[in-house]
């Protein structure tokens, strides 16, 4: 089968694999409806040390399930599933509690074995625990939107819901890259009635004001933070997302964050070491939370949103390329000519 | 009157100053009843530069009022008083919300043309937000604990409460200071059924456990890690209240919080930076909390178990000096010989 590897910079590939097959008895193997690609592949196309066997890439899609091993429960042949970006066994305490991405036999794709999802199919893990069977047709119009239920939309959900956003909470977003659209769809979800969101790209915060953005800050560092803190009567908001993941943005989610308030972080930390001393967090009791989202918690609740037409979190993919034009798709997502590109393969 | 100064690592010195006065008609004068020693007043005593103008001291203190401002209305002359660590206005937002650290027209003593509380009496600006009289007379036995509420009990209830402490969590206290043993107590009033206590010193410890301490782990670094780890099958636990405020002990907090767990810091950072990234904090979803506690908030939830003897926290005070012989008192406190030293006027 066709599978996406990157080699280096810039450097995406589709190249034949052996096809996928049920090694354990808790796997299923998937044929992938559509992919995905994610704003966190950027960070290798940028800067991943050139290797000559590649990396299998991709950890979103939707797929239909073709084989399943003799234990698996819960999906069957045929099954339409969703296909979070971590696997997990969906039985240990972690996965009790709804922190998947924690799970005692649970992983991440393109790891340890196991493939990406920018291919034509993939052995899943712990398939019982792992994936969510979704009552439509692989033809469905609501493929892209059940699509972003395996990363962006759980993800800017869980950066709201650790941040406590509620109707109380003013809420400032950074980045407006699909994360952090889906961070303002979720904090409108769940009350907040003043948000701000910081993005330059105004097609992107058009659609963000869309989702329920009250004030866009286009401005940047110490100008973006000024505006902000203009807007909330100098104090900043209640509630940071950050959906972004590099120094600057953490330095703005601190510059904008009121006293006593959450910056809650999504976006995959591109640093090791942040200040948080008396000046950064600790003197104005600023709580700092966020992680990989265990976005399987989170479809139960999102998934009757998205299968009514409530919302429609699909729009963040304005892109779509066949597999064998990956490379295309993440060059257009590098150059910004796309928001978010849908592989089919 | 006699005051407090301190002028270079290890100098400590009782000056005379001017007697202070109501310059504000929202302030009062306070007499010191008794006042202490904080484990924060070691940092500069071990690394402040040396000045020849010298810096007040002291920031807890049971006081007996002396004189008030025409507008202040909640205390009179007479009244014995808890001095909170911070003034605060108690009328702003913030102090509406419970973050009096964060008032809009507070601060802290030592600054800004306010005195220290190591020292014969003090000018107390928003006495009405600030001070919090307590029905007991001033040669009460109660005064120890009650004096604690000006500081170290609110400060190690804030890192329980912060850390989200429920009887559902297990914690590890980080420091077998004062603010430690708080933490301890106030971790068990919040219903904690396991607390493992980090400290090396027996006495301290010991106390720790009348406090609710179900273990201690001697052991740091390393190894300290690996048996807090042991003792909790290998996880960690929910919480972690840091009460010291290096870098090892946050390393060490790091270390032993579960995945998806809260480390609250009430140790003032001798740090600005610190590792919050994917290996750090956000991988396993780590929520970092805490900050500066806003005692006042927590005097009216605290106060009736230190008046009716439910709980006994001015037992951390095993030594006292008379302020004549306060540096006598930092001397011990440095080298451990007391715990914490009560100073008296």
């Amino acid at each position: 089968m066709r599978a996406t590897f990157m080699y280096g910079p810039g450097d995406v590939r589709v190249i034949h694999v052996p096809d996928p097959v049920v090694e354990h008895r808790t796997d299923a193997v998937i044929r992938v409806v559509r992919a995905c690609i994610c704003g966190s592949d950027l960070h290798p196309y940028h800067s991943m040390s050139a290797t000559s066997q590649g990396s299998s890439m991709g950890h979103e899609c939707i797929g239909v399930v073709e084989d399943v091993g003799s234990e698996v429960a819960t999906v069957r042949k045929g099954d339409v599933v969703i296909t979070p970006f971590a696997w997990s066994d969906g039985t240990c305490e972690f996965c009790a509690e709804g922190l998947q991405t924690s799970c005692r036999h649970g992983g991440f794709w393109n790891a340890g074995g196991v493939g990406g999802l920018q291919a034509e199919a993939v052995r899943v893990p712990h398939a019982d625990g792992t994936l969510f069977p979704v009552p439509v047709e692989e033809g469905s119009p609501l493929i892209p939107s059940l699509l972003t239920l395996s990363d962006v939309y759980g993800t800017g959900y869980h950066a709201a819901i650790r941040g406590g956003v509620n109707p109380q909470t003013t809420v400032t977003v950074i980045g407006d890259g699909a994360v952090g659209l889906m961070a303002v769809l979720s904090a409108r979800q769940l009350g907040a009635e003043r948000i701000i969101l910081m993005g330059r790209h105004a097609d992107r915060t058009d659609l963000g004001r869309d989702y329920g953005a009250t004030d866009v800050v286009a401005e940047r560092g110490e100008e973006g933070i000024a505006r902000v803190r203009e807007l909330t009567g100098g104090d900043g908001t209640h509630v940071v997302l950050e959906a972004v993941g590099h120094m600057p943005a953490y330095t703005q989610a601190v510059g904008v964050v009121r006293p006593g308030g959450v910056i809650s972080r999504v976006g995959v930390p591109q640093y090791e070491d942040a200040p948080v001393g008396f000046a950064g967090l600790f003197g104005p009791n600023i709580t700092l939370t966020g992680g990989p989202a265990p976005v399987r918690a989170y479809i139960d609740t999102l998934l009757p949103g998205v299968l009514d037409g409530t919302v429609d979190p699909g729009r963040v993919f304005d892109s779509e390329v066949p597999l064998d034009d990956v490379a295309r798709g993440y060059a257009d997502m590098d150059a910004r000519r796309a928001l978010k590109v849908l592989v089919r393969p």
